[in-house]
């Protein structure tokens, strides 16, 4: 497997070298907006310890992604009245991973209503911070 | 929420009352592979404990799912030599969900193949079953 490159775009954001939209944090993970959404709501949990993806992530990492993972389901199904909500990790670029260091995606999901292609299409700013925002909202409700 | 059906076809395979193709078991987890594969190698991991999805699952069993779904993802690397992994976790019809049993895709994906639909049609048992095998291969190897 390719070594983790501490250069690649999600640890640049842990380190505070660029911007983030952060909804949610704790010791071990982080959870920022796509800028990229699929959906709006669309949210990216990530450990904060390096790794490439779930290959070789450290078993204490995974657990409190998957925490994470559950309690942003959560308020993703609340804050959006959403009808569902689709999980996604993709290993290697073959299995549709872009940036590598581990992150799962949590989609907002509504009946009859597919995912927007992932386009590279980076939203307006004003859009993902409204949608942060009701995220941060139905977690401050817990 | 809609409560837990303990008639859902993966509960009656956790309780031996349908059969399927088991290639990995503990404590916790079960992982059998998916019929109606989008790819060959398509498995499913369990929790063997009821709850519809990770918006109910309880937090030891999401994490041992979760250990269970990166040694699958090792395993379907290994086993079929693929260029990567993706993992998908469906909450809800809206969210991709058919089976409201907890449960999580893991399938091996290749340089410039996309997954076949989800079509519905169940694969030639021949077909599962030698996927199954290089599965159990690949986990005894370790």
């Amino acid at each position: 497997m390719t070594a983790y490159d501490p250069d690649n775009i999600f640890a640049k954001i842990l380190r505070g070298e660029l911007p983030s939209e952060t909804v949610y944090e704790d010791d071990k993970t982080r959870v920022i907006m796509d800028i990229m959404p699929r959906v709006d709501g669309h949210c990216l949990v990530l450990p904060k310890a390096p790794s490439r993806n779930i290959l070789d992530i450290e078993a204490a990492d995974l657990s409190a992604c998957m925490a994470t993972v559950q309690r942003m389901a959560i308020a993703a199904k609340k804050a959006f009245e959403a009808d569902g909500v689709t999980v996604q990790h993709f290993v290697e670029a073959a299995g549709g991973q872009v940036v590598f260091h581990t992150h799962w995606h949590v989609l907002p999901r509504f009946a009859g209503i597919s995912l927007k292609a992932h386009t590279g299409e980076v939203a307006p700013a004003e859009t993902v911070r409204a949608a942060a925002d009701r995220l941060r909202a139905a977690l401050s409700e817990d």
